[in-house]
């Protein structure tokens, strides 16, 4: 017998996080302010990885939806922050497409570059735009984490699909996390080290 | 608000064909064939893409888990085959590691390469062993699905993180469902075209 479901559950926090804060970022820059305020959340309360990401609407800046890394927590190796964020915007709005007709242009805010996975969940989700606080090695020379082969050209690519790239939003701000993160000794979970 | 948790729900069919079938798969052809069948189930059921993955271990055949496409049923673009059935067999074992100390190996069963998103989703879960019924440009020429950007030296990459990969096990068996589902006229659900 296997589950009738897979359930992907978010932290309680996140939730009380939410209600004390806008629901309305009009600024870039609060963005990717929010989603690393919420990887280091995610680190303090020991409820995953030091990950983050949140869907906004593009234009307007009201957020969607925002998701951490629940991969220890929910066992599901997948359960990174891009897929947690983009499936409970999808779940929210009720589709699996956030760039479908009559809808506003969506924008996926992450606190790092995704992985080889994330990167193609998010061509399939929709999103016209990705925000990145930094990418490249840097996350993994700090936590360990291997984030998987990766395309040399991965902007080009996500451009040729209709979605924008903003990089380096706040490389120093999300590396601090990282650093906390790598000091509190939290588990460094791939799987292919096990 | 948004969601407590991201549900992807298995239709009840899937429950019911377990039920009647042997739980042991000793011979590599028989894994194939079970997700060459159940990904023609999926679209005589109307339940999602004609995908379907399964994970066994490796050795004594003993079918763990078993997933398919919940892309436009459950809402979430990221339901594919290899994602659900991954999580499926994680969360029943209560590990998001395949390939954790004292494990017996896993091998996923596909009948068809995994896209971008699923190569990395693989890497991810712990399984040792990839099983393909066919991998190309066949399945986007046949159904016009997109597959994403792919890796020339995808096998070369899985195996440096010691995932063996074993392809071409039934071409024609697969291609059949998609020729199947494309006369069927189902939805294709790209997103990027949406």
């Amino acid at each position: 017998m296997q589950p009738q479901s897979i359930i992907v559950e978010m932290p309680s926090w996140i939730a009380d996080e939410m209600a004390r804060r806008p629901s309305l970022y009009p600024e870039l820059d609060a963005r990717v302010q929010l989603v690393i305020e919420f990887s280091r959340l995610n680190v303090e309360h020991d409820t995953g990885g030091p990950f983050a990401a949140a869907v906004f609407e593009e234009e307007s800046g009201r957020l969607v939806s925002i998701g951490v890394n629940r991969v220890v927590p929910t066992s599901v190796s997948s359960a990174h922050a891009e897929f947690t964020a983009l499936a409970l915007a999808q779940q929210k709005l009720g589709t699996f497409d956030l760039g479908g007709p009559g809808m506003p242009a969506h924008q996926l805010v992450v606190n790092w570059r995704p992985c080889t996975m994330c990167f193609g969940a998010v061509i399939w989700s929709g999103v016209r735009s990705l925000a990145l606080a930094g990418s490249g090695v840097a996350v993994e020379e700090v936590t360990g984490f291997d984030e998987g082969p990766m395309f040399d050209n991965w902007i080009e690519e996500l451009n040729a699909r209709g979605i924008e790239v903003l990089d380096n939003l706040d490389r120093e701000g999300a590396l601090k996390v990282f650093r906390y993160f790598r000091d509190s000794a939290k588990i460094v979970y791939n799987a292919r080290k096990g």
